[in-house]
């Protein structure tokens, strides 16, 4: 490795190899914490070109050695966890800027960039990348392609998958993938869509060319409060059928409700709906006139600018300091985040709320939505015994799974499977289309050393 | 095959295998006009249900037979041509209405279901399908997926792919698949978009669920001219980049706008723009002021209503009859649609005009917008040797495809691939992206029973 790629891009210092022994999965943050590390790497390394990429899939292929491909390692789900051990590989330093282009939107850039580089970067030339998980200070593009991550603006901007024109990967057999990146074509499935969301068990994404947006010359805020979850739903599904589409569209459940507007000084009984809408100022200025009335139509009532406001104002603040919310002994915390269409969202609701009443306080807000569904992120703070944090952990997120298969919604809406969710994929996705991904993994890596143990293959 | 779907659903009658031995490729077409007949199935089935499906994939195996899917048979690239004799399938008796989700505006149906009784059956509840192409009454939903098509009116609505929420189909080893259809979700490769694109090489698709739109309140028409296409190009940008979505936005070159207004009786210099908004009546008269400024900013002037008006009474008129316009010998007509970023464009549309300069007259429109760049559609009647249509024929394809890969666009923006566009697959996508469609399909149909010689697989 060290003649591949050069001796400063090879470590297997114990302090390194302690760093990259786990992501931000809270369950591994947990078990660390109780003084147990139960996976590390032997080697990491930081290839800066997709040449150095190939390389080391070489030389894993010919020494049968894992590989884990990371870049910020900010997720949750235990994707970038060095499960058996071998190479994680590091690709913070691919953070290339290899085109901007104005006329198209459109920029190609390496896996390492970091979100608020992205950003930054774009807004210097007028753009957006219109993408702003809350983890936007310590998540990469290559993390966000991987794991099919969705922004917080998602509802106007789109998702992660409708931001790829074009991909450049390494397949464990060395072989490099460039995608046409012409803006749709009819030639074929979809190779970005085969990469996007694969968690590196597929390739390894060396390069991304994504589609940007203007930046945006105007921004509304607006608070809204519902009698219940229903009316709120039903406001914010009936101005998604007339055609708005805010770029921020939050709904807290009662309790939620309760925290976020108590900590604001306004405690009220109801149901919080925030909304933020960017863009052209005219048609901006149309579609919250629309959406008004549609929310006003449900039973909404507007409580002014406020809420929207301060949620706009903190809304990187808690991803990025994650693993310090987790130092009071015997307490779990966690998130979990699905998605249904409208038909089956109430249900999916209110079965995961009472499975998960046992194990934890639980908080709900809706926050992507679609003309046919929407998401729903549960927060949920627990209390177990000192030192069985983790079994209480697992036994929650047992209840959540279970009770969202049965319920039909996805087991996740944008954070990922990693090895979190690993044993839901095949009741989620029934064995049929599992099938048809294990076909594919043992055709693109019969030997298995790409991210071995993730995504139920 | 009797035994399994009964014999009044398969047909080994000469006259059904002569039905069934070409779609609406004009090649084929004209090759038959001068009495040559190529390929032909040896036994026509129609299956009414996924089981009866799998049925025939199994004796398929058995006996090494090929499995050409078809059901509407309206494709103009080959894709329903049974190359390789065997079974031909038809699976337009599996036209079913499984349901109809008002609530989440999506509807599950079956393949064969044909375009124009889909949109109309819609429009009874409300809804409108949002896909239009100029095939609507002789194309199926099972084509509009395996081709990955895109109606008229795809600027506003998407094209069929973002309209797919869940897929039920048969693998070549039997297995079935039911996508999971949620809204969205982060749980691995989107399994929908392997299939669809896949013109039946990579499984059978036996069911959809699909993404509908409420049905329209307003509609608004215009026309403009500009005084040349890059000027009609830059104000449909500016358009697509300040947020207007028309559903129907389509630019005419010099020599397509002055038989169009030709025929009009009024002819004119310039190039056409024809506008169509449709949706909410506050909303879409705010995109169509949006959308006013960006064309009269980029050198426009509105010519009223007329033109677009016409288009619109007029937009399937060609399609369906389209095998009457090959009635003149030595005459060969055909329409080829590719697409490019923005800032490729231009040189896309110059490149492909000059190659096909020498092969035919040449129209061009540009009919699916994007933020990041378009299409271009071009229309072509050449005129050959009676007798040598198709080396004709052959030879205007290899300018126009060569010419296309050249300047870096989608070898096909919505036709399809079919026979006729494989030379170009590998060319077009890399060899590494072809590599993993090729391990896919290994993977997936090692004894290659289903649509071979299709996609340059």
């Amino acid at each position: 490795l060290e003649d591949a790629l050069g001796a400063s891009n090879v470590s297997t210092d114990p302090l390194d190899r302690v760093v990259y022994a786990r992501d931000a999965l809270p369950r591994e943050l947990l078990a660390i914490r109780n003084g147990i590390l139960s996976y590390q790497p032997e080697v990491v390394v930081w290839p800066v070109s997709t040449e150095q990429v190939a390389e080391v899939l070489a030389i894993a292929r010919k020494t049968h050695t894992p590989v884990t491909p990371v870049s910020a390692s900010s997720g949750v789900c235990g994707g970038a966890i060095p499960l058996k051990g071998g190479i994680v590989m590091d690709l913070k330093r691919m953070n290339q800027w290899h085109a901007i282009d104005t006329t198209s939107h459109r920029v190609t850039v390496g896996p390492g960039v970091i979100g608020q580089d992205y950003e930054e970067t774009l807004n210097r030339h007028g753009l957006t990348g219109g993408h702003f998980p809350s983890s936007m200070y310590c998540s990469s593009v290559g993390g966000w392609i991987n794991t099919r991550a969705a922004g917080q603006l998602s509802t106007q901007y789109g998702k992660i998958e409708d931001m790829v024109a074009g991909l450049e990967a390494v397949l464990a057999d060395g072989t490099v993938i460039h995608t046409l990146d012409t803006p749709r074509q009819a030639a074929g499935p979809d190779f970005n869509q085969i990469l996007t969301g694969s968690e590196g068990t597929l390739g390894i994404i060396t390069r991304a060319t994504l589609r940007v947006f203007p930046y945006p010359e105007h921004r509304l805020f607006e608070s809204w409060l519902f009698p219940d979850v229903a009316a709120g739903l039903e406001g914010i599904r009936q101005l998604m059928v007339r055609g708005a589409r805010p770029a921020v569209c939050r709904l807290y459940d009662e309790m939620d409700t309760m925290l976020t507007m108590g900590a604001l000084g306004h405690p009220v009984e109801g149901v919080l709906v925030m909304l933020v809408y960017e863009g052209d100022a005219e048609l901006k200025a149309a579609e919250a006139a629309v959406g008004r009335k549609s929310l006003a139509a449900s039973g909404g009532k507007p409580i002014g600018e406020e809420a929207a406001r301060h949620w706009w104002g903190h809304r990187y603040k808690i991803s990025y300091q994650q693993s310090n919310i987790l130092e009071h002994a015997g307490q779990i915390l966690d998130t979990i985040e699905v998605a249904g269409p409208w038909s089956r969202l109430m249900n999916l609701y209110t079965t995961m709320k009472e499975a998960l009443a046992t194990h934890a306080v639980v908080l709900a807000h809706f926050s992507h939505h679609y003309l046919d569904g929407a998401n729903i992120y549960f927060s949920l703070v627990g209390q177990g015994t000192e030192g069985k944090e983790p079994e209480a952990y697992d036994a929650m997120w047992k209840a959540a799974m279970d009770a969202c298969v049965a319920a039909g919604g996805a087991i996740s809406h944008h954070h990922g499977v990693g090895s979190l969710k690993a044993p839901w994929m095949e009741r989620s996705h029934g064995a049929g289309a599992m099938h048809l991904y294990r076909a594919l993994k043992k055709a693109l890596d019969p030997a298995g050393i790409l991210n071995p143990g993730k995504m139920g293959l």
